[in-house]
C-alpha cells in the first residue's frame, strides 16, 4: 500500500496581527488535530536523525514538548524538559536570557542530562532563536553536547539560523 | 524476546515541600528521562483507549502536552493543545475557574474539535481536578464527547476522582 505524503505548508494557517500588530503568526495547530499530518511531521523529523545517536531531545515549554516528546520516543531517546524558573521541582541550572522588552530565563534539572550525552534541541519554530539558544546553553552547562536543533519550522530572514549556526539547526519546514 | 516490565514508581522522584511547605511533589522528569519507562507509560497508557475510537486527544499546557502529543500519534487521534490566555492565536472558547488563591483560565479554539468527536483528556497528574474538569468543559463547549480522562499519575484523597468521575478518570499509577 503506497502513501501519498501530504503537503504540510497546508496545514499551517497564517494569522495576522498576533500576538503584536505587524506580525504574520504560523499557526500550527491545524496541523496538530490532523492525524496524519501531525504523523508525517514526526515520521519525517525523527527521520533526519535516525544514525545521530541522540540519546536526549530537550526541550522548552510548552509547544517545545508537542514535537519532542513524540521524537524521543522514536528516537529510543529520554526526553527532559526546559522550564520557566520556579516550575521544576529539583535543583536547577538557569539560563537568562535577553528580550525585545526585558529578559527571561529558562532552567533545567541539574541532574536532568548527563555529562557527555548527546542531545538534540527541539522546537516548534524557529525565529530569532533566543529560546533555543537558551536552551543549548543549558544543555552545554550540564555538560552534554548538542548534536543538533530541529524545528517543524523555520522563519528565515529573522536571524535564528544565522544565530544558532554553531548547533546545526534544520527545519521540516522553511517560509522566507 | 520477552521484555519485563518496568516498576514505574521507580522513576517517579518525592520532593518533599515542593512548591510550598508541606506539599509533596511527584517529579516526573526521571521517568521522562529514561526511554524504556517513558516508552512503557504511553504504551500502556494507549492500550488502555486502544478500543475507544479516540478522535481527538485534549490536553492542558504545559506537562500534558507531554503525555497528549505521544497519546494522539499512537491512537491515530488529533491532537488540540488547551492553553493560557493569550496563547492561541485564533478565536477562542474560555472558561474561567476557582483556585486555592484565586481564579485561572484554560482556552480552546473554537475550530480546534469538531461537535460530536470522540475526545479522550490527558494530563499528567492528577490531584484536586481543576484543571482536567476546566478542559473537559471546553471540549464540551465545542460541542464534543468526553469519553475519558487519562492521567500518568493520580493522587488519591485529594478530591479529583470524585470531582470529575462523570468524565470517567482513569491513571496508569496511583498513590494513596
Amino acid at each position: 500500500m503506497s502513501e501519498t505524503a501530504l503537503d504540510l505548508k497546508q496545514f499551517i494557517r497564517d494569522v495576522p496581527d498576533f500576538p503584536r500588530p505587524g506580525i504574520l503568526f504560523r499557526d500550527i495547530t491545524p496541523l496538530l488535530r490532523h492525524p496524519q499530518a501531525f504523523r508525517q511531521a514526526i515520521d519525517q523529523m525523527a527521520w533526519r536523525y535516525r544514525d545521530a545517536q541522540v540519546e536526549v531531545v530537550a526541550a522548552a515549554e510548552a509547544r517545545g514538548f508537542i514535537f519532542a516528546a513524540p521524537l524521543a520516543l522514536e528516537l529510543q531517546a529520554g526526553f527532559v524538559p526546559i522550564r520557566k524558573p520556579g516550575k521544576l521541582p529539583f535543583d536547577t541550572h538557569a539560563f537568562h536570557y535577553e528580550l525585545e522588552y526585558g529578559t527571561d530565563s529558562l532552567e533545567v534539572h541539574i541532574d536532568g542530562i548527563e555529562p557527555g550525552q548527546r542531545v538534540l534541541v527541539v522546537d516548534d519554530l524557529l525565529a530569532t532563536g533566543g529560546t533555543v539558544e537558551a536552551c543549548c546553553q543549558l544543555v552545554q552547562r550540564c555538560g552534554a553536547q548538542v548534536i543538533g536543533c530541529a524545528f517543524l519550522i523555520a522563519l528565515k530572514g529573522l536571524g535564528g539560523l544565522e544565530r544558532v549556526r554553531r548547533y546545526r539547526p534544520w527545519a521540516l519546514i522553511e517560509y522566507d
